[in-house]
């Protein structure tokens, strides 16, 4: 029976039908999306998004997968806290700066996915970490290379304060992403996502769970719109 | 058929059994919960707890019911903000100090609830109002009151946030109250109940939503306890 | 007995403490959030802002009170459906142009409060009106509108699909808002929220349920910093 | 002690009643779920139902599970992706024509699972993927392959916008199926489940959560009534 | 200030753009959903629909503005259990024939607006009430009716165990209908909901807690695709 | 146009088919759920099932329906506390003896619709009130009470801690009736409904929120089964 | 440091205070929860009960610590499914009749544990299984064996309405045990318990999800006070 | 390429900042949160806490690495059922008593958090194990030793109702720890958390599920306000 060699375990590279107008369209390259992708599909996918594009930043990889990835193509870089892998096409100047704002060590993972999909656009980042409202003598101290970014994203989980008091003391747009980090009635990111939706500070804005790569994406838009 | 007349509108009078014994017990006397008694049983207890202890509070009380307390008692004080109704009993000193922090003029019923909790108890208590985090500058001109409190009460709606800052600023014991202020993905004070329980501050406790009460109550009983 | 004169029902004016530093450090004015505000203290600080500000916005009004608001000032303007009272200060010009983009009638109130938000900040707005999924090709028939915007404020109930949808043909800056619209398994905008925060087109980001002030907030945001 | 042997771990075979009659009296065969038979189970009840029908479906099968039906069973197929194993009985002519559409690769394993269902009971089907609304450019390509269908299976994880937009640019039955493909606020498959039940587009049906099984059977009763 | 003018209490009759080629697109003429419309909006849209289509439904309609509209055309005809007013077309033969299967009285609303759906697009249509499981002999006295219809429409509150009973004893399509009523752990029908989801039935289908419209919807593409 | 004429608002007292053989059934007559139905309705029902049976229990009845019928039927009683309208039948004598336990005076309302429905079906109960868990002696004066009764009905609100401490000390059936008496994280009666399903006391039962119905139901099925 | 001897992983046998005096409080002996219990607790702890009261029941036991303890305990008896270990006391006549009535072969682990606690107790029971509302005949098929039960177990996973069918087909006493058998929407068990809750048959009460030792429980419970 | 050597799996020891200062603002030392945190950067902490402080406490420690850190720093303990690891700094004379309740083992774990962090900071403390509210026995035979302490520690899983008769017998502070043991409807601890929440004991506080580590920390900050 032949059926079984036809259906790879996990979908066959032929089914993935890439997009490369979306950049044109939106604004950002293709990312690939590594979770539920087998090892064989990046392995296809990935030389294809370099061949054409110079570049190429999949997130959300399994240790394993990255480890490969780094081995076959010695000038990516896989950041497994982070869990992207990445090759940076040819330098170009940095267009703005985002600051990425974090409280904890257990949020750095993904302030690091948003740095990574920053570099891969070309935009200027710097990670501001360990500066939580619980020892917020730490915040005012930083407070100055905040007021100078474009952008603050702030991540933060528990109860997800930190992009209340980011936004009470920026002008700037505020991107928050709430984290799965916490236990007990943290319900995997759902304290830190309702509070940030009900910021008390004005035009706060939220992304998804965990998503470093989403808050990234949304001061891409602004950089592209603003600062072409 | 005379059931009708046995049973009234609501539990009648009769049907209530007061617990004098609980002062002795766990150090506060008994409150008056409102909600869900009837004007009628309202009367016929206020009366016989004045009588017997000289003082009495109501807590969660219609505003109708109040406004005909107030006037059948005029000894007794109606807060309809707080929606309390207390007669408070001779003057003695006052044991300790409560801070009593909140953040919007929404959440200022709740910390009334508390102030009043604390006055039939005997115990000192301060409103810091107005201190949200959004404007952070407001709560650090006030940081030397919440430091000389032996106890901070803090009320926050929408992120919750306010506890932890306190909670990071002074050493003293912080009891958060969630308060159902705001709209949205609030839902109901789910939204700064999560975040009070995820604080990142040690040590800080929480209280039902709403609770102006409860956390007065869990104030005093540290006061009857270490400043008796 | 005195304290219920000093205790009125609602917080008293003097309760209030407005913070006129916020637009030196936000970039935008103190507007009013009008719910949970007696018409007493609306009185007190509408003329209040007028005077020192020129201009005043007041959210999440009731009717009645915006009535008499729009009685004693002739100059401003009671929006019912947005439930706002607005005094525009005097005329200047508009900066950038953001696309307020709406799926049904019913959504038509949050779309205003957004619109007005933004008028009273001197940001330039249009409605796209009735724009919904089902029925794509009326989107499609203003596409060029949303691809001359700025950014695009994407509002929606029921299932929450548009953002995702115009998220994927423009290349601005998209901010989701969910609405309440809707019935049994919508929960009150549960399902929309979490349809945004899920939305498969990157870089949208979201903002409470029902709340286009915060939407126009988070796009003043990107217009005071990147338009000035 | 011999009641060990008596109970196997896992129910025994001897504890399965087989429900024969439910072909003539709901117009499909009996399906084997597969979740919680032990290997021993399958091992009784495929040759069974083979004998007796010539044909059988495992669903929701464990890997290692069915590749020892594969190897017992050379004339089966099993579909890891699907997570199901089959054997066809004799060719016949194909009724109707249902359209599976997806958008992602992760949403693949569920149509392929309402792909095999909708086979075993000789119902024309044909995938159509890769189409999510983000990308909306792509459903339109296909839109033609849509509109011949006599049923379209829409098959959506994240905010699970897809069966919106379909059933607004379809006249045919549309049968939505959530995913649980996707992360943080998707909560397991609930984000799109409840969008879907929200949809804008009148008459669009649901079934559970990643059950392609589920949504082939509605169409099969459709098939079976209105195409016989 | 003549903005007060321009901006009736809910949205102006000119805001509402009509998508006269639903019917051609989709298969069913637009229904005008009545929640949320002004009465101002109805008394403009009713005869603009009914001079161009000579039929009108609106549905979730209020009281008030159903015995408004009743008056004013008394062509048509208000049902206020079912919260819906019609305007019925020429008589033209009947195509099909759905059950409309309910447990209990209460549930007979939401039947009845699946009823007058149906009728308006000339499907045929049986009430089959008071058929609830825990008396399930009165179910198997109306067997027969149910195995002739084309469609069951099963609508339940409570624990929403009727559709798996009927699924399991018809062939033919069956779509649930969740609704509200209950108390307590019934969630506002989330209970029904989740039970008709997790039918053991194969190939029940359903639609949006009350949504009996929706159900009726799905049965018109079914009708519309297999009996034209 | 006469359609109006014969859907009357609320469902027409003949849609309304009345089971008597539930009693030989299940062991109890057919009770009138109120809610929902209409006082044209109630004033047909009560009447018939009077006439038949010679008694009859209405429950869930709004108190001006059940005013109207104390008027009409002088030998029936209502308790607008427990909501019920009911006609005792012919003294007979009571079975058993079921013990209905409550915490506090605002769960007295679901104690006496238990108390009510055990009456109707000769059934002996007493009521055992005001024993909330924060004052255990006043459970313990009660005690010998409730070992003597053959079943425990224990009726809680807030944390519904109840049931698990009365198992503990008796061992006899314990029904457990969780109600939406509290406020903030009570969540409607989800709190002791929760806290009751996951009793550290064995063998207690829970019925649904604030169904006092109910739980005399499953007492009543107890005492016809064993107590004949 | 010799704390690390003092404190073994998981609790030490030493911790454990047994409660032998729960048999004359409640009428059944304790029962050894199994789960969270290392094998050196397990093994103290077993043969102390045997010894003292001449039998034991483990419930919720690890597969490895069963396999273990069956070794051990010859006379013992392990039920890998149900995940109990009995060593059952000398024989003595059953009292009553208790039919355990589930629905699918995945619910069958759930019976098997009620079947043990009940045979530990010397209550009379049997297995009805494979019953499923979806083939109801089948349930007709075993009427007989139910109506002649005094009391019935009814576990059911996925919607949770075999309880409703039974409740209306039985007058004895009904409880209901939902399972977490299911997926997608089922949520753990969620669905069929609030199924179960809202039951429309009388009188069926409800213990936690998966809980077959509890619901024995509670069937002895009712032997233990009516069938001494 | 060398970035993956910079970037380590799991955050490098240098991007932790410690935060020395937090003992003398809110008084107690930072404890080390083990969860997320790598072997690599507790070898370079927990040396550095020790030097400067002369003691540490890891809460949250895998077992792997707590058996690491055993071997490294022979003088420190761990603990790991609490999942603890420490280093008691030199002997100092205990300040007030905290009494430690807990009705079952499985609440050990969390019991020996509380009792290690107490221990870290010099407050007395004991172990009050095994008083469940099902055996309400227990509970009173320790009620001297309740009453003697200066705080009470209640933590509870299952239905959580321990705190609420604990805060009716004393009148000492009561802090409450739910915890996620149990199953079914536990769903994590949810059912003990919303309990306690609701405590009708008055001044009951709660901290997150399963944070003993909380509650000793709240037990602190009273002991070093009121205790010093």
């Amino acid at each position: 029976m032949d059926l079984n060699d036809k259906i790879p375990e996990g979908a066959g590279p032929g089914d993935v039908e890439l997009d490369f107008d979306r950049e044109a369209r939106c604004g950002f390259p293709e990312f690939i999306y590594g979770a539920g992708k087998s090892l064989e599909q990046l392995l296809v996918i990935v030389p294809e998004m370099v061949e054409r594009t110079g570049a190429v930043l999949v997130t959300r990889l399994e240790k394993e997968a990255g480890e490969v990835l780094a081995e076959r193509f010695p000038a990516g870089c896989h950041d497994p806290l982070a869990r992207t892998f990445q090759v940076v096409g040819p330098e170009r100047e940095k267009r703005g700066l985002v600051a990425i704002v974090s409280a904890g060590t257990s949020d750095l993972g993904v302030a690091r996915e948003a740095l990574h999909t920053l570099e891969a656009c070309g935009v200027g980042a710097e990670l501001v970490t360990d500066v939580g409202v619980a020892g917020i003598g730490r915040l005012f101290a930083r407070l100055d290379r905040l007021r100078q970014a474009d952008i603050c994203i702030v991540i933060a989980g528990m109860e997800g304060a930190l992009p209340s008091v980011v936004g009470g003391l920026v002008s700037a747009p505020v991107i928050a992403v709430p984290t799965s980090v916490g236990y007990g009635a943290n319900f995997g990111g759902l304290a830190p996502l309702l509070g940030m939706l009900n910021s008390c500070a004005s035009g706060v804005t939220v992304v998804n769970i965990d998503n470093g790569f989403g808050a990234a994406c949304a001061a891409i838009r602004m950089v592209n719109r603003f600062l072409k």
